[in-house]
């Protein structure tokens, strides 16, 4: 630790005295180092033409750091990826910590060079933020928002409300990977060493997504929720439809077995690196395809079809040949789990 | 309360399954109504053209409610204030709520009201946001992130580095309302009745000062750190040095009481409806008068002016004719004041 800090967080940090502008230099200003935050002003100023995304998360994790992330790598991959989720190329973060008194700076270090190498893959720069320090037991540890803005290209049109029967639905990878690694690392389970979190920037992905095919309706990341939820949404915003294959579904061995122990539906499991598309029936072979040579995508799958029955609902064909309604997750899930 | 909501936030509000919907959509959606908003995609989406400014904060005031405001309003004033300062023209706002489990619905309904009323006041909508739950003991009630995107007009160039030898310095009304307000309702002082904060959103007030003269060279709002963070802020950014006169900076007197009795120091009080703003010589004084038709700028006056001398250095001429300098504050302050 360089300078006259202490190695602790103290109240005086986000006082908005000479102890936090120390730390705002030390903590962010170096690493995350770029014009338009270095500017140091109100506000992050910049060019912009056309249709704009703006999304917004905040980020409570626990534990802050997991096999496969940490906080820092989750607050940028969140928000990089709900952007992605319409389409836009992710640009521009904004970054706001609230810091209980007494946490280690060194752990501050190390979330934001997370941050940084998260971004810097992203391709994105966080160009403003903001710093609250609470006093202990006040909150837990650190909790991070970041907002995001992104870019999106002429005639691209996604949104929730466009799937229509025909489609078919995909998946990007295996699911429960994230809220399996969280829990297991947060409960000391025995599984934890072998399952990691999912997390990942989706930008990348999808921009290779949207130069194959013109006919992606949809796309939600299932993060809390998991599956289910992103299914039903789209079902309920389109007004269609959903028929899914459960076997089909990619679900990892571990995250299978680790679901059957402690009860828990891989449907309802956040992910933090998986998207879900709703695209034209005529191009999803060659879409999961595509996807597949992404190192994001290797595990790609059509997973169902948008079909004229039940509007508004989602029904699996399992396994055994049964059908039953995947409906909204509901009561207690896993708290904290982004 | 309508609906099947309880009337506590439980876990499972924060899960993303049925009852994190319901809450979304009785809390947010409702009161908050606006197409963008709800769209509920991932982002919204809207179209920019030009120069635009974007700001975040996060709110983690303790009291939520105080004479003159709450977290609610304070958190869009406080965004929309930041965008003002860099002379944008505040549009869209996220909001971002980590609540405590155990909080209670009818409080959510009131902050919302209270964000609604200024948003509306200020021009401006919430179009994204985001909703987490932690455990009791894990968070203190609420903490707000909100992040803003503004407009910024052709030819508009405002900076905290602008700021010219020969310019005056202008600052829109008393300081140290908020910091004694939220201290005195926290602490329970009898003075408390009788200081209300100045919360409110500058964004009107400026766009009149930007329409007034085209040398406004910077504005910064003292919030944290107070009337002294920001003139040293300006002083050093843009080396120059500042002299300012103790007689013309308006305090109103049951604050300067307060601070007698309590031993502060009005230039380190936080302030949320007030702007120092850096403007050419010969327009400061019809700048001044036009900014004393306004509401929010009735007190405004000419505190100071940008001198040669002590670059980076803000120097006071006191009441009694001293001279000393005043420095970044430094040390505890107050905690938790916005």
């Amino acid at each position: 630790m360089a300078g006259t800090m202490k190695d602790k967080i103290l109240l005086a940090h986000g006082s908005g005295g000479s102890l936090s502008r120390e730390m705002i230099r030390e903590c962010f200003l170096g690493p995350l180092n770029n014009p338009l935050l270095d500017a140091l002003e109100d506000a992050a100023v910049f060019n912009a033409n056309g249709r704009l995304a703006f999304t917004t998360d905040s980020y409570v994790v626990n534990p802050l750091f997991f096999p496969g992330g940490d906080i820092g790598k989750l607050s940028v991959c969140g928000t990089v990826n709900d952007l992605s989720m319409m389409g836009a190329a992710p640009m521009y973060l904004s970054l706001s910590l609230i810091i209980e008194e007494g946490f280690d700076i060194e752990q501050i270090h190390l979330i934001v060079a997370s941050i940084r190498s998260t971004a810097a893959e992203a391709g994105v720069e966080i160009v403003t933020g903001d710093t609250k320090v609470v006093e202990r037991r006040k909150a837990d540890r650190l909790f991070i928002n970041t907002a995001g803005i992104g870019r999106i290209a002429h005639g691209v049109k996604i949104s929730s409300r466009h799937a229509r029967i025909g489609d078919k639905i995909i998946l990007s990878g295996t699911i429960g990977d994230h809220g399996i690694a969280v829990l297991g690392r947060r409960e000391g389970f025995a599984f934890e060493t072998r399952i990691e979190s999912d997390c990942a920037p989706l930008n990348g992905l999808v921009a290779q997504m949207l130069k194959e095919s013109e006919e992606i309706r949809s796309m939600r990341d299932p993060t809390r929720g998991g599956l289910a939820a992103v299914l039903n949404e789209i079902a309920e915003q389109s007004k269609v439809g959903m028929k899914i294959e459960e076997q089909s579904l990619p679900v990892c061995s571990a995250v299978r077995t680790a679901c059957d122990f402690l009860g828990m539906d891989p449907l309802h499991l956040a992910n933090e690196g998986k998207l879900v598309a709703v695209v034209s029936g005529g191009d999803a072979e060659k879409l999961v395809s595509k996807m597949r040579h992404h190192k994001y995508g290797r595990n790609a799958a059509v997973i169902g079809k948008i079909v004229a029955d039940h509007p508004g609902s989602v029904v699996m064909k399992t396994c055994i040949g049964s059908h039953r309604i995947i409906p909204w997750p509901s009561g207690e899930l896993l708290p904290r789990i982004c």
